[in-house]
């Protein structure tokens, strides 16, 4: 999957001493799933402070800046890429200030019928800053009864359709709040030299210093503080299990463990199994860097065909907003991708890469190589066939954007200049993760959760009078 | 008047071609109402932008960002400096959507029951993201029931007890709203080369190309946009006139008109009668720069004793947050004022200032005069005595704070070190200032509006079910 | 002189503690003498730290800044703003390392061989980062023999041709040095705390804690440090005093003392002169603010018509790059002054104003007051007509630009609308300053000092051999 | 080679349209050269425009910038990252205004007898404003006799004993030169689509669109410009081709060729070497990333252990300068890289590194191997030992910096943790790269110049008279 796949953030969660410092290194592990702004907020004698902006967290935080995020504990965030320019106001946390003290929230995902509940909100006489599912579920929450925040957050879970992994932080301490589906990660364990903490993925937890961690369950508020023991409750909504099947093929660091499976050691796998359905004659198997290595390394090892490099990343691509020259232009992705000659050169490869959304760049990548002098290019990808949009979060488009709607492999491959190109089978995939309770929606249209633009309607009834 | 006396804040709004352009050059002319920051919100096919920050006008505003600023139709606000650091947060216009669509807003003034407003806003479940009133009003004006945007803020009014001279933005146009009791000025008129004008003083309506001008009356909600005739809309609402006697005395720009009367003829009136009610045997009057300058000048005409610059300020001054030196720590406003010797040495002065409420910096400012070699220094000052807080949003402080509670003018004299002192008498006050319905609560104590923690109780009764 | 008239700089030294902070307030008394950058430059230990920046001193310094800037010894320099785009490439002081050990220089004036200099250097195979003269002055120190930085300043001065008010700063300390005709002020006093200073301008002394100070000689080189006495040394230089007679009319502040003058003083007696030699029979003297109120109080004084105020100056306009709309462009100075109608209307007015230099805001500024009522407008200027270009750094463009080269007083006074108009007499400015050895050249045409495109040539016979 | 190994800049230089923008494009391509700051520089109609700054290219150029760099010649420059502050004042190319016109500089390398030549330079009167190389380069260039800059460049290089690729900005277009020696790539091409580039790698040719290219031969200036042919000059200076080894270990992209070896297969063989050498009995080749990667797959390859993904590299580390909390810093290297348990667990691995320089964080990496189950860890190296420090331009530190000396293999496999640990031969190193004229001198002290202290004395003898 080499063209811009855009996901939705990263959150983390501490209680801890030098909370602030640990959540920036929590979110400097999350870097991956979101560029384009950072935040921390800090609990501190029963206050909020805040600091975040537009940029990668090295950028966002400089040191002055924890000499302000005083207190023990803290949240962060950081925010996916979007197209064009970015914008300071869509940053996380978002902190209000409520009937029942100061609320931050981070959050990952997407919520299904947001837009039905913004049109609530707003026709309930509520003025809203910005277009951000995160302002939408702190002003809901802000107008929940309850007596606890976790009797709040429950009840307002009732009516959140979507994905959604969240960390809040109120006087009462920090929330990790994980969707009933449980299509997005968020894992918790405690800090070895003391305190506990939270993030989307494992590998982050394991940077803030913990040695051991479990996930949180779906459908569960998870609540801990300085004094009280970790609460975990769990609120009953009757959902499938839907797990995001592309955090596996695309979107987790290979090093986190997410329900029990290493994702490196998954998308191996998914490469073996791609080597015993879609087998090729060649002499090297190539991946598409950086996400397709491990899938690679998976189908060279099965096939027996050794692994090669024949494809250099530039490593420090960052964000660019200057566009090519006219010369330039039809270079393409050249700036990305280097082709390796020496590797190339009279070679019959199996070019392995980790999916194909809307093809774009893979015609390029594919004349990359044979430039090169890539004798034969099969095209093997790791995934099965995108045929469906996303509607938690994960950025693919409409059904008119994906390159496999209304075409077999074989135009496909004729598409893009490959020899041969195969995809791996549904029933690869689900061997491969080797869990239940998958969403694989993007590639069989199954979406655990009613898609309709209308299948909100009436989510508010009896939320309460006036409440919001 | 020399300490450092906050009001609140300048707005301008402007239909007319480059009415972002516009509107930076009326701020620009209520730069003195507010150094903290500034904002312009323009409406564009529907949709309305934003650009605030911290800082004066001139730096807040490049080139670059009136490209952004497209549109017809403006508002524009500056915000007063505060203590401490500015907040880009607090910052305004405010930017909400609503059910109504879009709603910027800028408020110069205090709503002196915004604790109240703000707990039954909260309560009802809603969340705020600043303490400001700015946000307070247009939340609840997301939340009022009425067809149009005038009937809205109409019955919003009956519930907003305090000063408030407004400008809002939505689709329908601007709307330019000022409080029943017309604590804080606000004047239209219309530009000479098309279009129209609002601002919170004549000065600069003027800078925006009006010759003409009219105030906006007190209770009155004035709208106008591209297509439809000005409308002018009085809201019933029993009021006293309370026109701001401060305004007259040190806020507003002399060149501005403010209820059918100049500011500097006022001041020079008031330096007039100052001159009557408290003769003296001198050589020179020397007003304190700059507002006490037509003071001044109106003591000189009348007494016949010539007018002098004895000191001379700093007008680069503007914000440092720079600490002086432990040397010059005791040097106090040597930075601001120098005396000028060749003028006061072996004068004797009439010192004239405009006011004086804390009384810290008239000491310093005395013993320059003395020490650059003026022998009698007889201090008069061009208002009464301020006795009482003001809660209409001119930051004096408590009784505590104000220097004339509990001390005659001999004992105040003897504390700053003048050979005499007199203060303009309330009635001297009345005279020059000419209008009725004035509020003088800071020199006689009668506020116009019941000042009372408790008295916008309920005041939320019948505001619709449900809707905030 | 209402226009926009730039001379060049000031400049500070001090040894004392907390150096940079007391040379910071000494910059902030001289913001009046440039508005582009300023900078600050310390001795720590055999090392010079510096911070320099483009904008006002309030801008271009923070709190944190002054951690980096440690050490006893401090110079520091503000500049003045020229067109366009203000560059940090020539922000001052200017520092570099040389054989003798790191130089930092700070420079107000003009050095009138400057371009002759400069070709000199680079062909003795010298590279030049900027278009300054102070990187000339500092490169040809680096270049000049000499066993101490006094000695070799001095011997640099025989090269120097212009005005020139430096300080200096190396290991060895602090160095002040002023031309052999004086053009530009410099004076030093005693730190009452402890230490010492220097400055472009005594109320700059007086704001650093100097009760007493006296000016350094033309032809002077100062120095003073930590340990050793003060040391003055008198560069033996044929030079007429030439002290600049526009630092009196214009530049300078008026609570500072020049050549035993003080700038207010001297400028109420140009007004009162101006009284005498050119007498109007009208009801009020009025000033353009702020440049002119002395000499308007001098007027009205001799006069005895009464001073009145009748235009406000906007005192936030700073520096704006925001092109006025269309329909501004025709209000003209309206951005910058407003009229009192209140005092203009019906009224017979002595306008006094500074100078005249190009004369482009002359006439719309007697509109302003017509327009606003006055019935006379008589124009009177506390200075002679200008009808020379200066060399010596004040920025008058060329005899082209000058309006009264090749005009008599009357047809001025139709071309700005003006009912008379009257300039001062060379003998009434002579008089009024007091003093002699003024340079007067814009207003006689003469230089004291040859102007001449190759006056400089071969001013580096005999610099030493292979030295630059 | 896992530590922070820093060398010395990238260089570009263009004759094309768009100049600055394929300048950008080439800087961007050289990014993991230099991530301190970058600089693009222009000729347009005889003037040089520059802009420059510290940050990632990405960072430092806005589309706004290319406005102000127009002209169809440019040269760009990228520096690389030291401790602590990032200083504007060094950023390249540096820019001098000379007797011959303006001229700007971009280096990469380093002058080992800078310390003599800039004594020399100050000694001869001439001021320096940075620390850096290239001033003293530019100066010096600034100062040499010469009727072209190709005359004036050649015999400067008599002077200059060190490693260099430079290019020139001047108005006779560019000029690349490479030092007799030959340390640093320098290679240009013909641009596709017209024009010409010169760049420190052939990969970034490539991204320039350059499909063919070749090497600036060692002592060599290439000159270029829109009018005439390419001019390439040889200078005559004895001296060794002593190519810097390091390029092919450590610093050149994968992707780029250098004396006709492609850097990718170089490594790749110095693996392949390396199994030969000191095989290993193990179940896994593991690279430490991302540099080790091609020495693992040859070892791979050659040994028959299958190549294995073990280590997660954090991708976005960038540059932080935010301190580790308590709890985090005994992590060490945590940040930077998560191991695979997944991989790991149960298995022996050969770990293959390219370099061990200091060592201090090979014994990290080490232990998080074992951490994650790794049963034994045989560490192969796929370079020598590192005996010498490097004086040009490679930061090794002293000798008491390396941990090769003064211990054997085995010593230091105790030390990092490791069960066996092996260097490639020096042999082995000269077969991998496969020319003759490489500099070994950090493997085996030959360093091809006389490395003392005072081997350049006199080196400016007969320099010219007074010509610097």
């Amino acid at each position: 999957m080499t063209g811009e796949l855009h996901e939705a953030c990263g959150v983390v969660g501490v209680v801890a001493e030098e909370a602030a410092r640990l959540a920036f290194f929590g979110l400097f592990a999350l870097q991956h799933r979101g560029q384009e702004s950072a935040g921390i907020a800090t609990l501190d004698t029963g206050s909020i402070h805040l600091h975040k902006d537009v940029g990668l967290v090295s950028q966002v935080f400089r040191g002055e800046n924890f000499s302000t995020l005083a207190g023990n504990i803290a949240i962060g965030h950081t925010r996916y890429s979007t197209t064009g320019k970015s914008s300071a106001r869509n940053a996380q946390p978002f902190l209000i200030d409520t009937q029942f003290g100061p609320l931050a929230l981070g959050h990952n995902g997407n919520i299904a019928n947001a837009s039905a509940l913004r049109k609530q909100l707003l026709g309930r006489g509520l003025g809203l800053m910005t277009g951000s599912d995160s302002e939408l579920l702190a002003m809901m929450l802000a107008g929940t009864p309850g007596k606890t925040w976790t009797e709040r957050i429950a009840q307002a879970m009732k009516f959140w359709i979507g994905a959604y992994s969240l960390v809040l932080l109120t006087r009462e301490g920090v929330f990790a709040v994980r969707d009933p589906w449980g299509y997005r990660p968020l894992a918790w364990g405690r800090i070895d030299s003391g305190g506990w903490a939270v993030a989307s993925e494992t590998s982050a937890l394991r940077v803030m210093g913990c040695s051991d961690f479990e996930e949180i369950p779906p459908g569960t508020i998870l609540h801990f503080n300085e004094r009280d023991p970790v609460e975990c409750t769990r609120v009953e909504i009757d959902a499938p299990h839907a797990a995001c099947s592309f955090e596996y093929v695309y979107f987790s660091r290979p090093d986190s463990v997410w329900n029990g499976k290493n994702i490196h050691a998954v998308r191996r796998r998914l490469g073996e199994l791609l080597a015993e359905e879609a087998p090729a004659s060649a002499d090297l198997v190539i991946p598409v860097p950086d996400s397709s290595i491990a899938a690679a390394i998976g189908y060279a090892q099965r096939s027996g065909i050794p692994f090669g490099e024949g494809l250099v990343k530039n490593r420090y691509i960052g964000r660019t907003f200057i566009e090519p020259t006219k010369a330039l232009r039809r270079q393409g992705v050249a700036l990305k991708f280097s082709p390796l000659k020496e590797t190339l050169e009279g070679a019959r490869i199996v070019l392995v890469d980790d999916s194909i959304v809307r093809g774009t760049t893979t015609a390029p990548i594919v004349a990359l190589c044979r430039n090169a002098g890539a004798r034969e290019v099969h095209l093997r990808i790791a995934s099965p066939r995108i045929l469906h949009p996303c509607y938690m979060g994960v950025d693919m488009g409409t059904e008119h954007d994906l390159i496999a709607v209304g075409r077999e492999p074989e135009e496909i491959a004729k598409m893009v200049g490959a020899d041969s190109l195969a995809y791996l089978s549904i029933e690869g995939l689900s061997r491969a993760i080797g869990i239940d309770g998958v969403c694989r929606a993007c590639f069989d249209g199954n979406y655990h959760i009613p898609v309709d633009e209308n299948f909100t309607k009436n989510c508010f009834e009896g939320f309460g009078k006036g409440t919001v």
